[in-house]
């Protein structure tokens, strides 16, 4: 059955937003690098997805200004969302807050706080104590009241505690 | 290369939403029902997608409980947005806007305008007159000012006119 990898027949703005961050993955390679995952050893562990997918997910980004690599320790390569990058936070901020009311209970939910204020975001993503709409830089993101899942790999252990959205994530290994 | 279909191993909302809309092509099938497509000839015709790939996608939402099917004229089913469907549109809006944003000079930008007051919508959905923040139903879609295709399917004639989202579509075949 041949179906067509891009979308250049519809020209519209979801399809070619779709062509940038619509391929099977990448979105969630966007959500971990908002949690401050900066290491392709780190996406490669939480995400448990092929290193030829990661490898090809990433360059993808790259090469269409969504993300940047910088040098890291040892050597390698870091992987950091660019100034384009971080205008992806209300299409992600969209999936959480669609998924979690659809299929999460409240105590399964990581929350989100208002750095400046504490005060919680809402679905619609204003702060329900300042009314702002925090930058994903000033949210505070909390592990739910009650664990969904046992993974014991770096990132999923590192998100066991409060962590401020895009500050590189440190993990142990 | 083996890469699975699903994200059973990613505990996380985001991933949860990929699991039902994240199929290549199904999110443009969401954005076509918010603009009152309903026929599966139109689907297809705008689409431009195999009409078996089209028809798993629209069984998939339907499963989901995002779409869902009522009788047509002609004894065909038509197809629409339920209560959770139309909780989609942030996320629709969100790829619109990053799209246009990214990709689409303004004057080749489709406008969203409240209904009630005539404001247009902003990036961050807020109508710009009122500051309210519409339902998709409380919208109107106007063309671009100028046009960005010569599609002449059946849907991509009838949004050359403004037209209220969430309404059926009236299509000429």
């Amino acid at each position: 059955m041949a179906l067509r990898r891009d979308y250049a027949s519809q020209s519209c703005p979801v399809a070619r937003s779709l062509e940038v961050i619509g391929e099977r993955w990448t979105l969630l390679v966007v959500r971990d690098a908002f949690y401050g995952v900066r290491r392709f050893s780190d996406f490669h562990a939480h995400l448990g997805i092929p290193k030829a997918v990661l490898s090809e997910r990433l360059t993808r980004l790259i090469d269409n200004g969504v993300m940047t690599a910088v040098p890291g320790t040892g050597g390698k390569d870091c992987y950091e969302l660019t100034a384009r990058g971080r205008t992806l936070w209300p299409t992600i901020w969209a999936l959480i807050a669609w998924g979690n009311d659809n299929f999460y209970e409240p105590e399964s939910r990581r929350s989100y706080r208002h750095a400046e204020c504490g005060g919680t975001i809402a679905a619609d993503r204003i702060c329900d104590a300042c009314q702002a709409i925090p930058e994903p830089g000033d949210l505070i993101v909390h592990p739910p009241r009650r664990r969904r899942n046992t993974h014991d790999d770096p990132v999923s252990v590192a998100l066991r505690q409060p962590h401020h959205l895009l500050e590189p994530l440190v993990t142990r290994r």
